[in-house]
């Protein structure tokens, strides 16, 4: 079982504009045979040299439509071409690149790196296996400043905290879902419609917003949200790793705070993960 | 000599509209007696505690109406407040959370972070000195995908570098300059007319760029720009953390590769700087 | 499901002479129902701020023995006490405070940092389920400058790496075990044998060390030798994140460099893992 | 003004024992003249690939008998052999590389990686001025679990802390001196002999240790403890970033904690910096 990262620059152009994808991507390969780990035999083994060179070529040939695309190209490569591999998986992740703007107008051949959240994908097969497509975004950071609480938990002589109806729900989002069969999906279209579902769902109706009781129950409407939009999604796992922020106590300083000046609490940093699926999807 | 780091967040709101800062401030103190070293005699010492303190209290009754005038806040009060103070600077820097935006209206209550760029400012102040005020823009990566090259240098026996005309340009600016007499301006307005001009200097026109013969020429570039567009700036300093990029060979694999797949060179690593001010500044 | 990460510090003392413990632990629970997710119910929910308190209230009572003992306190305290907790995992990790010596003499009360290798373990259970106990190592950077080749791999059109019988090898080793029926062990005794294992595998004899044939082979001498030293271990994975190191090519600047000068290859970064146990524990 | 970054490896042997540096150099040139930068004429621009041949060139020729030797050695011969430079500084770091031992006896060929500190070095010159020599540790972490106070420190309505009079003292060293004129020195014996005492200052006496009314006084007592003790030392500044521990307050949860449970307080994070140097330095 190994893996091993490669880093590199996609550019096309169409005329005179240029576009460009930078990509991190990972492959992971089991063989059929441990051989190589039990007698030193090194016949079967594929270097990761080999791997890089192909990722490469691949992209050279292929381009990178779409991270999703570039992930299955890369399994099925490594699944027609060696017949020692049981199992391969591709992990691919994005540098997020988007366009200057000047004015309204886009540039020709100039970028800005905007990280405001990260995609990636994953897909994997085992021989004689389906291919399976997975796409995310990672490291998006969202706060709400009010419509968030926490109260009715569960309490005894350990409990030290109080209830709260109007805290700062904060945190990093890590988002996770699985295709179906995904033959001709537009995998960008899709994805940039469940990164708008997750934000709506986050934050409630521009005006108002919408009341929080949990993270967990926060974490539970975003995947319920995606479900209902996106068919073509069939199981979604979010984890929440969340900022608490505390109100200062000015009493001593003589000041009332009301919720005007908060400091992060670092410690306990706490998380909540939860997956969730179609009916359908488990029965099967 | 000390100094600490307070990290925290300010909200305030207009009607039903809520506004978030959160900012770390590192505040540096500079003592008249270094009998604190010398003889342990803690009876002028600031506790970090209570600089956060002054901190956290300034927030709260001032606001952060624009970074700059927090930090100058700040170094106002430590100089009229304390006697044993015989330097005081203020580094404040923000987290760049953006209101979020659901099919163009803006959220009520709703943030996204989103780091194409770090703002910073500076203010700094010895007694009877007069206060000086930086302001900057940091981890901002741009990247042009043609309209550069490094032609026509210095050559030697250690030379194994070729020309070239058409490589990528890439890499993470720093930029930090001064203002002047700095009374009643308009910070956050100015602070976004030079970012923009860094932006516009480093592309280039929209539809075809400009031609960068280096790194440290596209460096002058800017900073030229930068004091021609904005009055207030006095000197600027721009330093630019290159990553470069190797055209892969890939004729052993068989294949022409013409500048469509692109490989990061982590060593070496280079950065080049440079400070410009107006000459009038120079000859004061 | 939620976790949460809690750093402290515990003191103890044996006459004057103090003793540190510096931890990082993160409890993960699952309750027996979703309601929290669906129903925004929180009633059974703990919050984070009492799993902190928890965790600090058993520091105090219990000590921390050994971080093993300390998972397992925290383990058996959540299956205990709350009964709508249906999984419990407890992972804990050391920082490398070691007592500093002062020309051979061991100091009352003071200690620095030597983070060669992280401790660490995790103890978890599902209610109605046996108590298990990992423990582990990582962050362990480990180099042999020669001893180490890479020949006979599989070959095609795309491999273009050369077979090397003399190459570096150098990476971070990440190794986790388990231990079987648990009860009565000397964790701290036990986890040093283990680490000493690993190191007297990687390296051979002192005196002429072990060719390796591969990284594989490495992982898999490691994971050999400690199962047959260490009869506790039930299984052990080993996880090794190469960094490649290739001779610099010199002939342009006029010079033969017999592998005196190498520079780090960081991409592709390579790893490999594998996991082995005894006979007896996959047939149960 | 540009530098670069450099990491590379430095193997030698002596009959069949290897030795092995890890450096990371770091080279910065300023050149006579800013043509580069005005006009974009690169014709005196020495490329960072053309930097990085001659750093390892000189490793290949030279080796690495100590860093700050090879750091001399870089500054030399840029200055000798390029009438365009106006001023060169190297930095130099090492990967810290220590030879492993099995039961006391050193391995011929295998390393541990032991970061407990890390050693650089730095040596500037300017055309016709004379080289300068600085050396140093950083990341150095240390801790003493008794024998530290904070009392009589300057109060008003802002105070919040405390008096102290038995704390933790923990934080990070850095700390970096200058050579005089360094003719001949002996720098890897004597750089050990100032980390000697650097641990010696902070933990005072074995057996009972030695009372810190401050962080500030601390670092004093280092400065001090070096200048009397190494007579080639001019100059020694030291930072010491705090990291602050709290006592966890236990009677919301019925307990007395007498100093055995202490979390880290992240916020606010302190540091002290000072530079000590000699009579005769400062006069001169």
């Amino acid at each position: 079982y190994g893996k091993n990262t490669i880093k590199f620059l996609r550019l096309h152009k169409e005329g005179k504009k240029q576009f460009v994808k930078e990509v991190e991507v990972c492959a992971h390969l089991r063989l059929t045979s441990p051989q190589e780990y039990l007698d030193g035999n090194n016949s079967l083994v594929i270097p990761t040299d080999t791997i890089k060179n192909i990722v490469l070529v691949l992209a050279k040939k292929n381009g990178i439509p779409s991270l999703e695309q570039f992930a299955i190209d890369i399994c099925n490569h490594f699944m027609t071409t060696f017949c020692q591999v049981a199992y391969v998986k591709a992990y691919v992740q994005e540098v997020p690149w988007q366009r200057l703007h000047e004015d309204g107008v886009p540039h020709i051949h100039s970028f800005i790196c905007v990280p405001d959240g990260i995609r990636f994908c994953e897909a994997e097969q085992c021989r004689n296996g389906p291919l399976i497509v997975f796409a995310g975004i990672k490291d998006l950071k969202l706060m709400k400043t009010t419509q968030s609480g926490f109260e009715g938990f569960y309490k005894n002589e350990h409990t030290t905290l109080p209830e709260r109806h109007d805290r700062i729900l904060c945190g990093e989002f890590f988002c996770k879902w699985s295709y179906g069969e995904c033959k001709d999906f537009d995998f960008n279209c899709i994805w940039k419609k469940i990164r708008e579902c997750i934000l709506e769902s986050f934050a409630g109706p521009p005006d108002c917003g919408e009341y929080s009781p949990s993270y967990q129950k926060t974490v539970n409407c975003i995947q319920m949200h995606v479900l209902s939009r996106v068919p073509q999604v069939q199981v979604i796992e979010v984890v929440l790793n969340n900022t608490f922020y505390n109100v200062v106590d000015m009493k001593n300083l003589g000041l009332t705070n009301d919720k005007e000046v908060l400091v992060p609490v670092e410690t306990p940093y706490g998380s909540c993960t939860c997956t969730l699926g179609r009916k359908s999807f488990f029965e099967a």
